[in-house]
């Protein structure tokens, strides 16, 4: 019987992503071309796994890109990018894993999907040993920013399917010492109770996002709970908006805000320090370019781009080599006060692509069309508006062309059940949204109209 | 740095533990003897621990034991019994925690809630080493009910605080090969994406509670999913009514339905094997009685009493030494053509106790009168009644006594919110209920009137 335990050599984990003063030591002591050759061990490892997948064989074949092609990170750049779109279009020829898993039947596999609730949810795929990495740099990083063995944590990230609530846990759990309440969503755990809970367990920590944590601020006031005197929180980690971070601190009594970023393809690539001086890059796991949203080059120090991941200890299940985030971040030059070795991010500057983020729910305003259609009265075109309210609150109104006098609940209530957030519906007479979706001048009407960032 | 693993040393877990055919093996050929001698130094483990909590000190000092009275399973009957109630006022008296954890400040520690609403949840608290051997030995159960390396499994139980969900994820995830789709309740992931889902990933066993299960063959229905023939599931496994069965079988195109127990305080306790002929208790980590319900004494082979666990492995944060489940349940006499030396039970009979169980939800009546005093036009009576439909679904109404006319909305709403299930409220003049609650006649009025079972 081999059990998920088999695949986990703890200590050799540790020795190659050390935690706590270790990984401060690591970092201050190794030099760029020391790093370097983890990195390119490791890559080679990644990249022959990847040639073992037919999605990869299928990516760079097209290409006419050949095994002997990639020696090493030099030859990164000759790689395609590909994003999600890429692996959905996996999904979707190769149902349900995409054209990743099959490859090595002895794998045992940990499937979740990420968040996107319209149409078929994004596989995500893991093996034990990459799991457990992804695992310690999480933790690495919540005691980097000053988690200690003495703090109650408490995750309002959602579990289900769902892939953040689980890789939280885990993380917490198996590498750090701290006690955790996985409260997950408010539908999980009623918000009423989960203030209760925090009261009650005497919360120092709050992970998750700044949207949600900052709803429990006010709920725990309307049950006469003070945040920061009833709730001892001292400390927030999670995925922190530029406009995000005063808020969400006052709200919780002048707790320290830290950010970090990742995706569920990727699990966590940076994060701010103690020092709150930019994301540190994790480069002993993640190689991470910039590239021009326009053009695919890399940007120069300081400029904006794509955030192009490549995840260094995936070589089991579902490598990560050239994954365009469509985030957009910048490198931000000169060291910190913490003198590591690893280059820094300036944290989240705004996606590259229409996707829209709800209260933590990802939506996107182009899959809203084949819902639109099932619906009486729909006219066919429709766009949708996001705005920002002052309390950093994103709303969306989807704008419909429609013929008669449909009803607007059965709209709202199906725009609902397909997102799984809730948005405004406004009618329109056919044609009249024309001018707003430039359907008559484009080749593919516009969808979104970003409103958020107009004052910026 | 210590993690999570270097608790959990899987090999020697796997040796005490066995699984698969090595399980079998393991019980055709241990004597009674044999196993009795390693109950007892289990059982000399878990009292040990048990005397450095506040919680067993007191129990049993209050009793007048000391230490040396309990020198083995001989003396296991000279402890008191205790219940959920007992729990509950540790956790009042020690809030949050009960006055368990603290003994040890090494031992990491795993939190969870068990599932009732009402009220401050139940903490439950685990050690790794602990919890990885009830992952282990739902595993084994699994593994026994016929789970290969080959099926996907779907699971239905709930995550967030509750504990069920992790459970059941980690007891597939660390030792099964299964992959396994953590869908959760209808409110992680809704039941028409549960049922694409099934189809999606070719779903063949479904772990859950029977009601859920059910319901999700009919939404695939209402889909135009045909359970069997398009989500092709061979096995269920779960917590299963006797009146459950045949229906859930025949809902899921003739799937075979098996039968566990457990707790959330003990893990699993015992379970059908492939012959599906009574629930083998898993004794090399359990002992189990069977108390008659009025006197407490050891009832009969055959007859019915409550399940008093005692579990053997747990000698780290949390000991678990004649927990009352007022769950009953009878011996089933003889031996099963699968000729294991491990003694089988009847499953589940009720509940000697007033708790009821709504879709999954453990709802107390006794706990639904705070939540009233607190609303508009609430006279101080009432009471519950539950009734069990031709599907095997059971439904609560709350008769309520009312001064005026207050808004039956507002009581459903406040209701639904605070047990987190569904149930129907019925007003009544002031006085009109005397004869259910018997109010007049009792030292505490009734507050459940159950006409589950009035037929049987």
């Amino acid at each position: 019987m081999s059990s998920y335990f088999n695949h986990v050599d703890h200590a050799s984990l540790l020795r190659d992503f050390p935690l706590g003063d270790e990984f401060l030591s690591r970092f201050r002591s190794l030099s760029r071309d020391e790093l370097r050759a983890r990195q390119e061990e490791q890559f080679k490892s990644a990249v022959a796994r990847a040639w073992k997948t037919g999605f990869y064989r299928r990516l760079w074949g097209e290409q006419g890109i050949e095994p002997g092609d990639i020696r090493g990170l030099d030859d990164l750049t000759k790689l395609p990018v590909f994003d999600k779109a890429d692996l959905m279009a996996a999904i979707e020829q190769h149902p349900p894993y995409g054209d990743f898993a099959g490859a090595d039947p002895d794998t045992r596999v940990i499937l979740h999907t990420t968040s996107g609730t319209t149409g078929r949810p994004q596989t995500l795929l893991f093996g034990p040993r990459s799991r457990e990495i992804q695992n310690l740099l999480l933790a690495r990083v919540y005691r980097f920013q000053g988690l200690t063995d003495d703090d109650i944590v408490h995750s309002v990230y959602g579990f289900g399917m769902i892939n953040g609530g689980h890789y939280v846990r885990e993380a917490l759990l198996h590498w750090t010492n701290a006690l955790m309440l996985p409260a997950g969503t408010g539908a999980e755990t009623r918000s009423a109770q989960q203030v209760a809970l925090m009261r009650d367990f005497g919360v120092t920590a709050i992970v998750g996002f700044a949207d949600f944590i900052r709803r429990l601020a006010d709920v725990a006031r309307e049950q006469g709970i003070e945040p920061g005197r009833d709730i001892p929180v001292r400390m927030i980690s999670g995925h922190i908006g530029r406009e995000d971070r005063d808020a969400l601190s006052a709200a919780w009594g002048g707790a320290a805000v830290y950010d970090w970023y990742g995706v569920g393809d990727t699990g966590i690539i940076a994060a701010e320090g103690p020092d709150r001086d930019g994301l540190y890059v994790m480069e002993d796991a993640h190689v991470l370019e910039l590239l021009d949203i326009d053009s695919g080059a890399p940007v120069a120090e300081g400029e904006s781009g794509d955030m192009v991941a490549t995840v260094l200890f995936k070589d089991d299940v579902y490598p990560i080599i050239r994954f365009n985030t469509h985030d957009v971040s910048a490198v931000k030059p000169g060291r910190s006060a913490l003198d590591l070795n690893l280059r820094r991010l300036q944290g989240f500057l705004g996606r590259s692509d229409n996707m829209v983020k709800l209260r933590g729910i990802n939506v996107f305003p182009q899959a809203i069309g084949p819902m639109l259609a099932g619906l009486d009265g729909f006219a066919g075109e429709y766009v949708c508006r996001v705005k920002r309210d002052e309390q950093g609150r994103d709303d969306m109104t989807v704008h419909v062309e429609v013929a008669g006098a449909p009803d607007k609940v059965v709209y709202e209530a199906a725009l609902r059940q397909a997102l799984g957030v809730g948005a405004a519906i406004e009618f329109a007479r056919p044609g009249e949204l024309a001018p707003l979706t430039e359907v008559e001048t484009r080749q593919k009407p516009k969808r979104l109209i970003d409103d958020r960032f107009e004052g910026a």
